[in-house]
């Protein structure tokens, strides 16, 4: 299909119609599309470059911690999902069965990974023997399962990309320790990778992962005032060692149960830079995670010496990921492309400025022009992409802060849900009756109870009883 | 499991059992193991980190071609398997099917998929309109399942790694190009990174890949005279584009189908890699693709000044991925494990070492021992890391030729199969009665017929009709 075409077609604005602004710039920045497969998506390959950007960055982060890679198979036996019981309960109803192989019927049927813990448990159950084979500090990069009935690009589908962690260790600390690790790890990542900003936290009884004694997460918010979890960090216990039989021989000769944790982060990432840098232009990328960086656009190319000039550019640009849009469309068009794409920096070059030894540079995301002079392109794009990073999570935090309130009463909770999308700090009791009637009755649901944690009020919004935690409530994706 | 609990049950040896030598590699050197998922198996930290750093420099081979990665669903409806004749004819007695998704019978059953011919055709038909749109290269890195009865390590599995490439042109001629194009990369790949020669040819139609018009291959041969299908290319000319209807407006504005090729590689290298380099102490891995390029073993560890040195030259080394052994096993251990696991080099180093200024090196493939001064050790490891690398490939390319033979009748052939096993290069009359025969009566099937022809001898050696073609026949995996 001709770019073009489908660049004259208008993206809907965010203020209009957010959802249909989503879908839109994931259509025409070409990342992702829906296929003949219901409820399963095409990474197109702008949206796949973006997922191998983040990939390779998160992973080299694991590996400094000391994570290692490993590869577990795609299906898990039945009897094997069942071994947990609360896990079992969380995930069959939305798993796929595959129940023959080949043209005759399996004797047991397996279910496609939803997640694999149970896998892992297995592994280590054969792996784990003594007070030497721990920490086991394995991660594994994959697709999982989920029978979801709704679904949105990369946000919710029934199949998608993620990375797993799973780990083993001899004691509760260590294993608490890793779990609240991960987290940082990925808050940080977040933070400097992707330019967005989370809020860290613990998860009620109610939210947390099936078959976990404590789930961690990060909470971003996203342009319309909607919470995104963005990865979560469980701690486990010993109650997957318990169910699977998982122990090991300690220094005094003594059997012990290992203590576990995982932790996953997933496409879903994708959806998150999407709806946190995006404007009515299209996309908007951290220079992190932009497959290409910048966009030289020539201007009255078939003069003589513009593309030239455009390739030595080029060239002088080595360390940054850098393309020339050389194609027979007018400027305009181009400059709407880039836009689109959300490549964070175009470069301007025709027959003038090669005349006058400068170039003009349009930041994506301030849209800001800026000339300079063409000795000095290799550092000032430099900087420039640095900049571009900072400010982006500036810009990020400051709309985040400016969408976080506070609400003392249920009246006042009430009022700011419906008037004000973003996060609720309130007070609650910790009983699961009340939270349950918030999420009912508002739409907003416990996005965490962070790690620092404060006093709104002194009562529980909801029914007025003695308030034991702070919550970051909001309606979320 | 204590290292050197196994390490003490020594493996059998090649000329013993060479089937059980590859077992006991695969175990101790830790590269993979079962799983209760019965045909399929777990991916374990140095067998994962070898197919890493295969994906890596081979993906790199790719992007300089202008491959671009996508990721497709893993699940294909069958009625989209079905509208290929051949291909469904192959594929369908050896899927897993999903006939549930959660709670729920599927409307219609989806097969796990065994390869993506029939999703990437899907997509093109609604992705290419135009000339302009062509051509597609695309390349995916995935997993893919099918349904083998026996199964072995690397070599066949219910579910294994792999990459598989699929693109779209406009001409025949420059589906024909890409095809050969990609052959050899992977022939240069599997020289220049796995030290591991391949022979390159057409397959014969019995062995070609169902629905293609021409299947392409690279055939390398294992230290015990038997070959491994290492990687195959395929021209589909235009026969998937009209079971699927994907035609593009070309510049006259007429319409025309596509032309299209696919081409895959998988962890089956890694069990080539075993094959073809390891010896009776275990892995030999070629320093592209080893993890650990270098074991730094200090002797006498304990002594002042030991563990520093080792540290100081581990730092000395950079860009080169080394690791200290400082665990309280005794040095001779230690050998063995690095053995076993196929480090390329271990340098030893104690407290005489550290007063003389010296290093022991030990290279793993020739276990040549070389003394050299501390003060040329990043030249000196760098360098011999380089001269491994390439002596690996010039050893396993006089393995493959001292073991490739010919024969020019039937007899000789029988004879040649075996008493000598390894290629063995004969005249066909390109027949698929006499192809059978020959397979079934001495196990040997056709290999490839090689883009180099020679002529052997006048006649078919089954049928004794006048020959046409010149095929590498051999006993394979």
């Amino acid at each position: 299909m001709a770019d073009n075409k489908k660049m004259v077609e208008a993206i809907t604005s965010m203020e209009t119609d957010f959802a249909q602004w989503y879908t839109d710039v994931v259509k025409k920045a070409e990342l992702i599309d829906y296929t003949s497969v219901k409820g399963c998506m095409v990474y197109k390959p702008a949206g796949y470059a973006i997922w191998e950007l983040i990939q390779r960055q998160l992973d080299d982060r694991f590996k400094e911690t000391g994570v290692e890679n490993v590869y577990l198979p795609m299906f898990i036996p039945e009897s094997l999902l069942q071994k947990e019981k609360d896990h079992v309960e969380g995930f069959a109803p939305e798993v796929a069965w595959v129940t023959h192989g080949g043209l005759n019927p399996l004797q047991e049927r397996l279910c496609v990974r939803p997640t694999s813990e149970t896998l892992f448990c297995d592994f280590y159950a054969n792996e784990i023997e003594s007070y030497r084979d721990l920490p086991k500090i394995y991660n594994q990069w994959c697709s999982v399962v989920r029978w979801e009935k709704e679904t949105r690009p990369f946000l919710r589908s029934r199949e998608f990309l993620w990375q797993e962690g799973h780990t083993a260790h001899a004691t509760a600390e260590d294993a608490e320790e890793r779990t609240i690790q991960m987290l940082n790890v990925y808050a940080d990542f977040c933070e400097q990778v992707l330019a967005m900003p989370v809020m860290k936290g613990r998860k009620t009884e109610k939210e947390k992962f099936a078959g976990a004694e404590a789930t961690y997460t990060i909470e971003a918010l996203m342009h319309d005032g909607k919470a995104l979890q963005s990865g979560t960090s469980h701690n486990f216990g010993d109650g997957f060692a318990k169910a699977f039989g998982i122990q090991y021989t300690d220094k005094d000769n003594t059997l012990k149960y290992v203590h576990q944790t995982s932790w996953g982060m997933s496409t879903r990432l994708i959806g998150g830079l999407i709806m946190v840098h995006g404007d009515d232009s299209g996309l908007v990328l951290p220079p992190k995670v932009a497959p290409v960086q910048v966009m030289i656009i020539p201007i009255q190319q078939k003069k003589e010496g513009v593309l030239e000039k455009a390739q030595e550019l080029k060239n002088r640009l080595s360390g940054i990921r850098v393309k020339i849009d050389d194609s027979d469309k007018s400027p305009g068009w181009k400059f709407s492309e880039q836009e689109m794409r959300g490549i964070p920096m175009r470069i301007e070059i025709g027959p003038k400025d090669i005349e006058q030894n400068k170039c003009v540079i349009c930041r994506r995301d301030t849209r800001e022009k800026i000339e300079i002079s063409l000795d000095e392109i290799e550092t000032k794009v430099q900087e420039l992409l640095e900049t571009i990073q900072k400010e982006m999570l500036i810009k990020a935090k400051a709309h985040r802060d400016s969408h976080t309130y506070q609400a003392a009463t249920y009246d006042e909770f009430v009022k700011t849900v419906n008037e004000k999308p973003g996060f609720i700090k309130a007070m609650w009791c910790e009983d699961q009756a009340c939270e349950e009637k918030i999420k009912e009755e508002t739409g907003a649901s416990s996005r965490c109870m962070p790690f620092e944690q404060e006093k709104i009020s002194e009562n529980c919004i909801c029914c007025g009883k003695p308030a034991k935690k702070m919550v970051y409530w909001g309606r979320a994706y």
